[in-house]
């Protein structure tokens, strides 16, 4: 890390960006540092996309740019949270900086900057992002504080991921030391939900099936449900509902995209591979969760199939 | 603390207590204390009422006494997580100790022990024991260490409380030192839920009623809901469903328990009381949540008279 702090102290300017729709970790992370380099009179540019509504209590917000033709050139890009160049909000950025810094702690990141710090046991970019302000010098200040929380908090979901570590915790009683309403942030970030959304939940719930010895469920959403719905909301997390079922060993979700075609969701709870079973069906993912398209087939259909698809395997 | 730590190397028999219907703190902490002691080669006797499913991944709790007939006497009755004598277990403990120690968090807590430690400042009693085991030089085990995570997680409602302060993380990253499945934990504590429950909440979101200015929402469970439903079926945190709709500031949870009778809860996301409400109705609580009982009233009766009181109060 040490190339990296001589870089930032012996550049002006900087231009700091991450990769397409930003997540609590990617907006978190640039904010922080963004702060912490303007405490240390650097000239920082962000070029980041819109980012979501939940996280606009950060003010830093207001200071993200996310133009594509007006980009000067800087003395430093600093690319964080996003593990290759292809996923950059805007790769043409790199080619505007003398010199490109990858600060990330995903993996799979393929190393594309001049200097590259990837630390893969960090629960979140913000953890490193934490150490790196501290090797700075610069004190914590309240939104750069909000900025990591918000960042590990996304990334640990809720400090619940087996990524958390003892540093985690650490780091975030260290961000507790200097005064923020976190528990006003946490509630911001993942309790609420639009009136929308909390109906769509109901009547996910609502066509719930389970199989009779409770290790398959299923959530189904039709056309007919989403009749009147904003496409804006956002249907992440309602598996989770399907997952969290005592017994459960495969959850689906599936969502009538046209007529009879439908956007189907797995996830395992045991050693059951999903991908397995996304890859019958044209799809891929992971072990533990992965994703296809089924078309051509009714909604009680697509159920059944399912089902005896899953039951030849758990057999 | 000094005195309770001499107090415990100075003595050989131990009995462990704390509240009626325990939950995660009382259990946890009971435990580690318990453990902790054993290490020190005490006689450690749990009187406990028996805990929650969830908790049971806790081997300790096997240990656990419910017994109010074969009380022996003790050297040191250990009374945690227990603000006053009529909520203890069973009270009548105390007389079998030739001392009583009262440790608690709650700022209610009326100092009944013949040694008291009471910290306001902790978010759970959990952080107390943590406190006290480091001072007996005792060091963290596996056991103990999941079973203070669990008080810790339980109290501050997955760290998301207002309760938490630095402290508490830099506990619980303690607490990571020892390797533990401690998302596993998390997950247990928090995510699983029975089939019938998930069920039950799809049915309440289904019946969400929600005003046309978004202040208060209604979440209502009638009596045909809930039939062929086991009793056992915990309800707590369906209100949470009402409450976390952005915009909302007054959640209600109405459950038919007979015949046009209603047992109701409020819960305030600003500053309206609704202790003021629940005294309307002859019930009681804080201003953030509070809870009543209604009868002689229909179901469709019973939204629209809670909905007039709030929005007469609400101008």
């Amino acid at each position: 890390m040490n190339d990296i702090i001589e870089a930032i102290k012996n550049n002006q300017s900087f231009v700091i960006s991450s990769h397409k729709s930003p997540d609590g970790d990617s907006i978190g992370s640039c904010i922080a540092l963004g702060l912490a380099l303007k405490r240390l009179n650097k000239t920082v540019t962000y070029v980041m996309e819109y980012a979501p509504e939940k996280f606009r209590f950060l003010n830093e917000i207001t200071n993200f740019n996310d133009h594509y033709t007006s980009l000067q050139n800087y003395d430093v890009g600093l690319f964080l949270d996003c593990s290759n160049i292809e996923h950059l909000h805007n790769s043409s950025l790199l080619d505007n900086c003398d010199m490109s810094i990858n600060i990330d702690h995903h993996i799979s990141n393929t190393k594309y900057g001049n200097l590259n710090f990837i630390d893969t046991c960090a629960s979140a970019t913000g953890e490193v992002i934490f150490e790196l302000i501290n090797k700075l010098n610069v004190p914590l200040e309240k939104e750069m504080s909000a900025a990591l929380y918000t960042a590990i908090v996304t990334d640990t979901g809720n400090f619940k991921y087996s990524n958390v570590t003892s540093r985690t915790h650490y780091i975030v009683s260290k961000l507790y030391e200097v005064p923020n309403s976190y528990s006003d942030i946490n509630t911001i970030i993942f309790d609420e939900h639009s009136y929308e959304k909390i109906k769509l939940i109901g009547k996910g719930l609502s066509n719930l099936y389970i199989t009779k010895d409770n290790k398959v469920s299923i959530i189904l959403l039709t056309l007919d449900d989403l009749r009147n719905i904003s496409e804006s909301v956002d249907l992440e997390g309602i598996i989770n509902y399907a997952r969290d079922i005592r017994g459960v060993e495969v959850a689906v979700f599936i969502k009538e995209t046209n007529k009879n075609t439908f956007r189907v969701s797995f996830r395992s709870n045991t050693n059951f591979d999903v991908s397995r079973l996304a890859a019958y069906y044209g799809g891929g993912g992971h072990m533990k969760a992965s994703g296809c398209t089924i078309e051509g087939i009714t909604s009680d259909q697509i159920i059944k199939d399912i089902i005896d698809q899953i039951e030849k395997d758990l057999k």
